[in-house]
Parts: C-alpha cells; structure tokens; sequence
C-alpha cells in the first residue's frame, strides 16, 4: 500500500488475530467504518473509549465511542433490551473502555453517514468517579492539561495533534525515501562542545556529590563514563556531513537539546529537527529541496489529515487549512539579503516602524522576517547570502569575501521556518573561518579531513519539527505539540 | 510512489535543479543508470567518487565511480583523447570526487550492463596525498576503521550497512503506519530513574567542579534545570503505554541508553530501539504482531537491499541471507516457559551439556535459547510466561499467580531478538506488584492513573534495532552497525 495515501486499515495485522474480548469478529477500526470501507449491514466489533453517553426519552442510550484511529468518533446505538444496559452501559461515562458488537448501519443522526447498532457492549475499563475524571467531556485549559499529559492524548485536541504529528513525521521519511536519501542516526551524546548552536547539557556517570577531583580541584573527566567531558548534541549536521560526502543523499531526524533557560512558547530543552545534507550541490540546490520537500509533506497533510485539521480550522486556528494550502499552491520567491534589507530600508522611509534597526550586516528580526514575507511578498521566500559576521564558520563564503551562502526560508504566519546553507567544501578558506571564529582546528580534525579528501560542494538545512506543527496547526504553545515537553524545571512523566 | 518498493530514483528533486558543475544534463543516480531505467545511448550525468581506476595499454582509463546510491560502482570509460586526460583524469585516485558526462552504453565487462563512454571528466575534489588516505583501496580492519568512523562510510562495507540500516528503518515506518499505529516521540530526558531497566546517564546542567549543595553536603538539585535529578532514558515504554492508551496503536523508534561499562561486541551505550504497543490485545496478539512485523520489514530488506546483502553474504557471512530468506518464510513456534525448562532438561538428560544450570525459576542463558531455537525448533520461537520473579513488575501476572504474560522471541543464529509482554491493567494488581518490586507507588502515579481510568488489555514488546543489523548482515561487532558508536571511553566524532 502506498504510505503516503493515508495509513492503513486498524484492522488485524494477521488474519488468526483473537482478542481478549469474546468476541468472533476481528476488530475494525472506527476510521474505517467512517471512511465506508466495510459493508453496511456487516456485523462488525469496535474497541475504544466513550468520549460522551446521551439517553434518550425512548429508554436507549447514544454512545459516541472513539479509538484514537481518527478524530472523529463512531455513534453506538444502545438499546435498553441489552442484557447489562441498565446495570453497566446507561451508567457509562467518558473515558470508559468498551468493546461493542454490533451492525453497521446508516446512520440517522447528523454530521455522521454511519453507526453501530450494539448486540452487545462490553465495559472493558471504567472510570471509578466520574466527576474527578482529569480529562472529563467539559473544556480544559491547555495550561491545566499540560499537567496531566499522560492523559491530554485522550482529548480531542491532543489526539488530533498526535495524529498531525504522526502524518508529517511518516511524509519527512516517505519524501526522503522516495528521493533517494538515506536516514542516519547521528549520535546523540557527542564529546564536541563548540558547535556554537547554544548552551549544552552535560552528560555523566560521575557521583555529583562527590567527583574525581584533578589535583588542581578541577573535575577529573578522564573518569567520566566516556573519559572525558560530554553532553547533549546541538545538531546532527557535522556528522551527517560525514555520510554525505559517501552516500550523497542523507538526512536526520531526531531528538536534539538546549540548555537554554528560555520559558517561551517556542522554546523546548528536548525538540526534534530534521536535517536533510545533500553532495553535488550549491545553496540553489539547497533552496530547491526546502521548497519542494516543504511543500511536498504539508501536501500529504492535508491529504491524510483532512479530519483533524478540520478541527484546528474550527476550534485552534480558523485560518490554519488557508494558510497551508496556500503554502502548498506557491512559489517560492527568493531574495537576496542585502535586497531583503533594501527592502526593508525602503519601507521604513514610507513610514514602517520596526522595533529593531535595519542595516546591512545586522540579523533579520521576527518583525523584519514577517514584513518580507507577509506584507512585502505575500507568500514564502527565501532570503539568501548573510554577512559572514552573523553566521556560522562552516557556512561557504561568497566570492564578494563579506556574506556566506545561507539561506532562511520565511514563510507567512510564522516567519523563519528554515534555515540552512551551503557548506565551505575549501579547506583552506574553512580553516580561515575557523581561525576567525576562534575555533581550535584540532576539535574539527576529522571534520576537516571530509575536505582533504574528495571534497565536493555539498548543502544542507534543518528544520525545526515542533515549529512546522505549530505552524500548520496554529497550536501557540510549543509544549502542546510534543508529547511529554521539557521545559526549564519541567521533565514530568 | 509506493515507499516499501524500494528507494526512488535518485535525480532531481526538482524539475529546475541545476548543479555546481557546469553540465547541461540533470544527475542521475548511479543505482538507477546499473537498474536500466535510462535508455542506453541517452546521455547521462554521473556525480560520485573513485573507488578505482584501471589503465589499459590502448590509452585509456577504466574508472569504477560510485555515489552511494548502492552497493555497486558504475564503470566510466575514459578515453586518453579527453582534454584533461594526461594532467587530471591518469591521476585520479580513490576517493577523488568527480563529474562526468557521458554516453550510456553496453558494457564490454563482465559483472555490470551498462557503462559510461565519457565525454567530460570534472575533478570536483581531489585526495592530496593518496599514499595517506585513510581509507585507500586496500583490506582495512574494522577495529582501525572504527578510528576513522568519518570516513568508514565511503568503504563497501560501511556503505552497505548504512544502506541496510536506512532499509530496515524505513520498513519499520513503513509497516506500522500502513497498519494504523502512530510514531510517538516519547522524551529522551526522564526525571524517572527507577524503571530498572539499567544504570543511568545524569544529564546537568550543574557546574560539576562547584555544584549548589543542600545543608547536609548532598547536591542541590532544585537548582538544576529541570529542578530534580534528571537522567537519559533507558526505554519509551512506559510513556508510550499512555498514548497506546488513546490511539489504540502507538510505538516508539528513537535512542535509549545505558550506562553500564560493557565492554562487548553486543552492548552500546546509545543505540536505537523500537517499541510497538497496542490496545485491546492480550500476549498472543503481541507474539502476532511481533511474528508480522519482524517477516514484514527483513521481507522489505531483501527485496529493496539484494545489491547489499549479496556483498554481506559474500565477504562477512556466507549464511546471512539465507538465514533471512529462512526467517522470513518460517511460522513462529509458541512455547511455554514451563515447557521450555523441560525440553532443556530432557535435553541434559541425553547428555547435553550447558555451562548455566537449568531449573524453573531461573532466567534463560543465551545458550539455552540458541539451544531452543537452533536445535529443538529449528526456526524462530517465542517463549511465553516466565516466573513473575525474573521480569518487571508491569508484566501481567497470569492466574496461576506465578508467572507473568511475558515473552521472549528467540532466533536460529542470535538468540533473543524479541522482549514483549502483556503490561498489567489492573490497578490492584500493579500495586501489589510495585509493593513487591519495592517501588514508590507515588513514583508511578501517572502511571497507575492510566489503570485507574478506563484500563485495557494492552501488549507491547521492544526490538532492538541494533542488534537486527547484526543478524541480518553479521557484522560481528555492534560498533559496526552504528554510524558513530558510544561505548566506555568512546564518544569520537
């Protein structure tokens, strides 16, 4: 089955599948049965939650019943003739596992095509009390879930997020794949403390109450776990240069930190990027792949996830599906720097205020970023070539000697998303970067061998995952996108 | 595209890519050019490194050029009547990288199809000093490549692990997300240190040489990031169960750690694991889906990756593809704990001899399970219900109150590759359990709430993702299967 069409069936992965319940039937998943991929008439068994209970005059009870499998949950009609409706099912209540048998049929009610009429239901787990259920039928802050994140995934919102989260994750691999490119799983733990990315996590096996102490008083690493000082990579993009220049299409996607205090609603210490590092190739190159890739997953969003972002259009963001399909439908403009600061020179004297100044060899700011793209361009746009000054040493320098070939991909409603470059293939101008930027030439040995031999111009960008959720979700705090967040004083669950 | 097929081709991305060099034809891949899907006679552009040149006495050179895109090398016939034949092209050694633009043809050789009659040679980047390029065409040890784990990618045999690797994660993606589960990204920070899965990296952000001390001399941990002990995961597991609790069909595929100080050719400090869980689903669900899924994804690697695993069954283990074809077309064989101590010691009583004693109560040796798998089966075989006192506290005690619905799954030529269990649902039960175990119940408060509202039957099992490289390549060495391996006193590159 084609993985970008949509998952598959939730049905059993194997045709002698029995499940704990007694039932006969194998278990369809409620996406299915909404999607109309089985019969009506069939006799089917669902397994999943109660998201709500309403009884009706006619002494039968409507239970809308949800397995995670899509947003939308299946409507069970119950029947008081079932022989524990009075004892079990007209008491159930959300949050209540249970495993009904019954036939599908068109349904009567609105806004759904088909339900389940119950031969049977079985409660399967129930809610003890009810009224102290964390993650009860009625509006919760997002603030408060946050405290009960293991239960937020049952809610309709964190369920839809999962599930958003999931479709864009599977489209990163199945984009790359389908392009030729190999998935490298860069080390997480890494010894190099100067990539310069941001403040690092240390890692270590040493007693902290009481470490080996060098006779200066100094801490004696050489009995660290890995014998010497290491921490949390920053970025995969140095060792994935690695296998670019053997294998010419490589990509990360994995967990990466900063130990950075930072208590916004875009900062993580625990966040995933993915890093795309491609050989043969220049900052066009570059461009190219962000845009097609960028648009090629946010494509198969909307085509696999039509239901859940249909509810972030209704309850998060009204503008969420206009902004993504209108960034899927564009082309991207491309500009470069010193233009982007003409631009906005030009703007500022017909009156345009920013709170930061412009000038050509200061960084874009938020407000500058979103100017160019929402206001000036009106659709995405790369800017292209920085001062050197403000970028960093492995970034290719222009032939004008003053700006690197970088590149920030700003996208309206967001701003930067991307940013990437090519990289300085020349080891002779690459160890003058690094003497510049008073970097040890001895730390970067092995990375400057990937220059001495076979160099090739080679490119790459990262792009930040819980940014691009956000964004196409209009989720505004960085915490609600990613399962269990870690934040400075926050590693619950 | 369909993803499970095979990688796409390897060309552009996007219709206007140009590339660095100043050739008028877009690249193609080198896999796709030795699969014929370019007509012969068209002209073509290669983009890739050295891995031989050959001179023949009629003035020509012979030049293997690969680009990582498979296993094999494509042959570039360079004719002496090339401009830049005496200065560059006579010169080319190992490892240079090059451009070529040439006539696709049929190839004189044995062993390939099509070559490339050059037009154009591009030295895009030389090796300097090719007397010292660590890895020249000769034999190299792993042991030494490993000091060059930069550069061991551009070897056969690294090239084809990373190949094989990125097959089988994308197989992995691939399976679950065709039959409905959800790739949760469970965190790699926990404040969790007692899963007892293993010893524990601290992550810090103390300054270890002078650290905030309580009164009492211990360290101040409040004033750490995360404002408590925090330390690197040992399993995604129990996190996972709470979103298995929601969406019905969850795993994880992201690094773990341990911090023991093994020195082995089996263990890692950071490795890769894959964790599936699923609701509604007793153990003999999980051995099904574990049973699936592992046929599933080396089904996948033999068909997307025979240009690899041809060079692995040819130069590192003679029996690796037969052992995954076997594998692959086995059914499982089921067996109880109980009966496997029994069949081991009938075995004894013939006469067989392990160096572990055999007795109900007592874990598995690897011996033991070799001896099962290989000798009593003779295919793969999942052993069931172990003694609650061997296993973690989250397994599900079965009714005979003495073994718990655990589940190791053994293969001929490794052992156990498999470890799943049945987790428990029921509240009173998992108490008991934590009281056994000595546990904090408070520690396990989220946990338990996830029994205390609308619990389930529910399974999962964890794969490591290692040691499947291992025993479908045969790489002897777990170091060699990783791109960077962290082990005692390693963390290089």
């Amino acid at each position: 089955m084609d993985s970008r069409s949509g998952p598959g069936d939730n049905g059993p992965f194997h045709p002698t599948r029995r499940h704990p319940t007694p039932f006969t039937m194998p278990t369809t998943s409620i996406r299915s049965l909404l999607a109309g991929d089985v019969p009506l008439g069939s006799t089917v068994t669902i397994e999943g939650w109660i998201r709500t209970r309403r009884d009706s005059k006619a002494g039968l009870s409507f239970l809308q019943v949800n397995d995670g499998s899509g947003f939308d949950p299946i409507q069970v009609v119950a029947e008081a003739s079932l022989p524990n409706y009075q004892e079990q099912v007209a008491h159930l209540t959300t949050g209540c596992a249970v495993a009904v048998e019954g036939k599908l049929v068109p349904s009567q009610g609105k806004g759904q095509s088909v339900e389940v009429k119950a031969h049977r239901v079985e409660v399967v787990g129930r809610v003890d009390d009810p009224d102290t259920y964390p993650v009860s039928a009625k509006r919760h802050t997002f603030e408060y879930l946050r405290t009960v994140a293991h239960l937020r995934p049952r809610t309709n919102t964190f369920g839809a997020v999962a599930r958003v989260r999931h479709a864009l994750s599977m489209a990163v691999h199945s984009y790359f794949h389908d392009h030729g490119f190999f998935w490298i799983h860069t080390p997480i733990i890494t010894a190099s403390d100067a990539e310069g990315a941001g403040a690092m996590f240390r890692v270590s096996t040493l007693d902290l109450a009481n470490p080996p102490r060098l006779e200066g008083g100094g801490i004696d690493s050489s009995a660290d776990f890995f014998g010497r000082p290491s921490y949390l990579t920053v970025s995969g993009q140095l060792n994935v240069e690695a296998y670019c220049l053997a294998l010419s299409k490589v990509y990360t996607f994995g967990p990466t930190f900063r130990a950075e205090n930072s208590n916004t609603t875009r900062h993580l210490a625990e966040f995933w990027m993915i890093e795309p590092e491609i050989a043969f190739a220049d900052l066009d190159d570059d461009a190219d792949l962000a845009e097609d890739f960028l648009k090629s997953i946010l494509r198969t969003l909307l085509d696999e996830r039509g239901d859940d972002m249909a509810f972030f259009a209704d309850r998060i963001d009204k503008d969420c599906v206009r902004r993504v399909e209108s960034f899927v439908e564009s082309s991207f403009e491309r500009m470069d720097y010193g233009d982007a600061i003409k631009t906005l020179e030009a703007a500022i004297d017909r009156g345009k205020r920013f709170e930061f100044p412009v000038s050509w060899g200061a960084d874009l700011q938020s407000e500058h970023e979103r100017y160019l793209t929402e206001e000036h361009v009106g659709r995405p746009v790369v800017v292209m070539n920085y001062p050197k000054e403000i970028k960093a040493f492995y970034m290719r320098l222009n032939d004008d000697g003053r700006t690197v070939a970088a590149m920030d991909v700003l996208a309206p409603g967001i701003g930067e998303i991307i940013g990437g470059s090519q990289r300085e293939e020349r080891l002779d101008v690459l160890d003058a970067r690094l003497d510049e930027s008073s970097l040890d030439r001895d730390a970067y040995s092995w990375y400057r061998d990937l220059r001495r031999y076979g160099t090739v111009p080679h490119a790459g960008f990262g792009l930040g995952f819980e940014r691009t959720i956000q964004y196409v979700t209009g989720m505004a705090n960085i915490r609600d996108v990613i399962p269990f967040p870690r934040t400075p004083g926050n590693a619950d669950f």
